[in-house]
């Protein structure tokens, strides 16, 4: 068995790793921290996982303990994987980390984005952006996984493909993003009230947000050059799930191209991805479709107007955070990639 | 008092013009026919009409009957209006559609995305399109009005000032809309159950949608030429609300426009308007603080790589349907354009 | 014009007041105070108020400048309304008050269950209960108005017509009530998050909870005795409404009463209420055909096995708070019931 | 393997079956039927079963493919496992029926409720009553199970332990129950759209509801002779999920029974049941606790006033349906009893 501790799990993604990694054959949580709950026993907090982890309980945060383990899950507010992964590494153990802390190669820009200096910029060099479609290979020789944001994965999932055959113009993608309000996490601020953010609609960040940066980066590495994005991210009345709506302009010689042959391309190209699915031309994926999994669900459009339109789903707190963590720990422990992470959807 | 019929009245925008007209001093509401519900009383179908309406029984479409009405609203599936709109209007009585029976000046373009011929070409001269922010004068003379349809207005009101002063480039217009279930109908269909649509967020008809060839009309009207379109509608779990997201790319001279020159655009342009609230810089307009109310809340954005960004919400039965379609009587009978409208939005 | 100020407007009661009174043609809000929203404008504070209320601002309380009203609403904390309300009545101005300051009669049991000691006992005496369908004379000649619980008014209003005609064994009452999450306030806690209350329904208070003491006092005052109660509320996911099911053992001479004859009873007893509405036999009335509005809508049911089930809804924050608050206002300043309160509710 | 085949899989109940048994190791779908279904793939209708089931096709109901599996699931409107049991049960395939047809032992009764005649009352006599906590031996030597609905399933569970113990009055049972709309199935209806059954709460059936006689059958099995019982269920805007709040008086002796005395008889009773889950003192259990999974939590409350209130909550769809079909097939089977259901719920 693999010895993880998850670090920081009160949170969303921390919930979700403990039900996700209870069907894990091969993984056993031996340790979970939080500074205000120390003491008290998960299924305390999570009423979901009584009958599972009956006696695993909040401990304060200690590197020491944590450096017993062969692998630790940050799921913490950032800054805070900065200060003990390094520690970590040097212990042998591996780290998993959720926040954004060694997403972005720019130091300064991370600085920016997050309002503090960046606490370990000796580690960036090490770290690998856990989106295993892209980046597989080094997963599997990683010591440090940085994993994708939530937007970020299902916006790079989607226009890979057309990035990567360069069909679209990458001066101007625009990537209209719909998330549930678990995304906005599970601290306690009144927009996030039922009351509040039911029976509404709202978009957020219209002029710059957190993600927007990672998201360049990421289709940058795709692209081999900088790209040009308008990103803008909305809150959505459910509580989990992304819908990604993006928006590339065809170039003009693939003016010419057909929907079949874009769905062609998209099938060709994540024919071998466990966790990708193309659907059949025509179709439009509804976020609840992957509810609680972590595939992402893609359609490719073909409107009359020189546009390509690519509908993309996730589960925010899987796909986007805490199954695409397990799936980069199965890479990284030479486990079959899809382990603890083969049942479908809650639908309805 | 002006006596209004209403032909049509068991759907969503039947019910939501009972509702606004039970609040308007000069309309009485003296006759309502649905063919399924003939002798059934509208409080007994609808009961937050109890107390109001207490005689008013759904009877058959009787053109007589209608025409001894001063106006005619149809809240009908399309073709119905095409067959009685004229002998009406022959009868003096106003019409004012809710379908989109006259809303699309070109008689192919109309069969080819209702899949039926035209039924009342004769009249399409005299249509007039019911967005009184454009047509205002244009209004007060009809006899016959187009209302427009829920995505239309809130595409067509956010990209107005744009278009008017020339600043964007009218070829790549990208209108990501998203709409509560009502835009859907109160037909009974599973896609639209609560266990089906809630939960949940999904794109459709991403390769066409019958309200493109309507907003792709409106904008070249305000444009002066045609213009090139992505409109991608999304059912949001909601019950009511538009969130249109509009993206523009800024011609080559007006990149040097900022924020604040935008805002003062959209400021000037809707000084006037009653029913166009331009909200502070930097907003993201709920569409929670238009329901229930006949108000388009518009903010613009201006990220810094060369797009503008303009957030546009209405209630899709009010401002995209009914309300719109009282503004336009009030505006035909020399009322005051916000008599019965003015109530604030139901909030939480 | 009746001049009014609102202590606490910040909340949900508050807005609430603002939104109804906004179409009340004989109020004029002069004053709204809030310690920690001082200088905002009300419209920045809830959008859907922007168009109303321009210039409207939260000011700090002060005795003098509201006892220059003609009445006071307090949408505040428990506790508040002691403070201030002896003063403002001696300068002749009239409170309102829809906190639970003045509701029990019984000193030790405020405070018990309000966890302080009661601040102004003096005035219990001359505090009216606002519940007009019981006490409607002596809201006319009231200077200070105790407005009931959103519970309270749901449950007195469904057992009233059974307990005053004796028909059902006071000893043995069970009130099962729902309501939606705006009943918990306004207040930023984990628990009324979208993702913690959304798709999920559970009870609370179950061993005991504040509203327990007021029903009972007002079901003891209709009945002329002490009763026995239980009453369990439960948090269902929906923004607003209280459905109240009221459950009553027939006394054995009553037993051979049929359905009819209690709907008859129901109706006789509401015949001249203008806020109460009996439905027809066998109905099941919705909360949302109480969004918005300030009507009880109840219906009497007669299962064969010696109970009588009664349906009450309400809408807690109008019929339940600020719609009741209005209704009592108008019969202290002599004023037609409903006036301003009169518009149906927004459904769907 | 266990060779099963799943009659009428279109529904909610069918479609959970699936999701549930791609989880289970012991068990094969070899087919499903449906008329009108016939032909298309599972994972066309579901899009949450791409991926898995991939060949798995709706066919025609044939009784010779169904005797050749091990058994056979009906998820089925009422009236149909009436015809096929029979034949069936022959060929020594056992039979689980998720529908009513042979919950209740009184013909006349089923004929009453059902508005047919029963189909099949030569086989009411081996049919068992499928709910392990009660019928667990009789269960395992069976060949013909009615599984129990979902209203009763949480309602009978919650009062059993007070019934065995003679606590209460059982002539005054009083269960108030409220579920999600998967509960009303995946017909195409009006009041199951979004847009009628969201934001509101209501109740339904009140004078009567086909749960009814099921539950008083079962509780009076557990009591030894028959009950009073008034049922009253409510529509709750959830997809899933069953919260009974149920009332019990408690007998003149045990009045002295104190909260935690009631707490250690439940924690006794359930003490070896793996699929219910007694919350410790003072908990509400929420029905989002359950939400995917087979397990029942409850909670017992006394209030200090003569009665007991037990807490019960259930998915419908899980341990109110599919779930329980499937722990009934491991009892049968001879199969650990949690097998293929031992996966935490889904939270938030």
């Amino acid at each position: 068995m693999i010895k993880v501790g998850i670090v920081g799990g009160t949170g969303y993604t921390g919930v979700e790793l403990l039900r996700l990694l209870s069907q894990h054959p091969e993984v056993s949580v031996e340790a979970i921290t939080s500074r205000s709950e120390t003491g008290v026993k998960v299924c305390d907090m999570y009423p979901n996982l009584r009958g599972h982890y009956n006696t695993l309980t909040f401990s304060e945060p200690d590197a020491k303990m944590l450096g017993a383990m062969d692998a630790v899950f940050f799921a913490t507010p950032h800054g805070v994987a900065h200060a003990l992964a390094g520690e970590l590494l040097q212990n042998g153990t591996r780290v998993i980390d959720l926040s954004a802390d060694f997403r972005l190669r720019d130091v300064d820009e991370w600085s920016h984005w997050y309002n503090q200096p960046h606490g370990a910029p000796e580690l960036l060099n090490e770290a690998v952006y856990g989106l295993p479609e892209m980046h597989r290979e080094a997963i599997k020789r990683a010591r440090l996984i940085a994993v994708p944001g939530c937007y970020p994965t299902a916006v790079q999932l989607g226009y890979l493909p057309l990035l990567e055959a360069g069909l679209i113009d990458s001066t101007q993608l625009i990537a209209d993003c719909k998330s549930g309000v678990t995304g906005a996490g599970r601290g306690a601020k009144v927009p996030s009230l039922l009351a509040e953010a039911s029976e509404s609609m709202k978009a957020y960040g219209a002029s710059g947000h957190r993600h927007l940066p990672e998201i360049r980066q990421g289709l940058a590495d795709i692209q081999g050059s900088s790209v040009g994005l308008t990103f803008v991210p909305h809150l959505t009345p459910m509580i989990r799930g992304i819908h990604a709506t993006l928006y590339g302009k065809l170039k003009a010689e693939p003016q010419e191209l057909q929907a079949q042959e874009l769905q062609e391309l998209f099938e060709a190209r994540y024919a071998n991805e466990p966790f990708v699915d193309v659907m059949p031309t025509g179709s439009h994926p509804e976020t609840r479709s992957v509810k609680g999994i972590n595939t992402c669900r893609l359609a490719v459009h073909r409107p009359d107007n020189g546009n390509t339109v690519v509908l993309s789903v996730i589960d925010n707190l899987v796909k986007g955070a805490s199954g695409q963590a397990i799936q980069n720990l199965n890479l990284m422990f030479g486990l079959k990639e899809t382990l603890g992470l083969d049942a479908p959807a809650l639908m309805p």
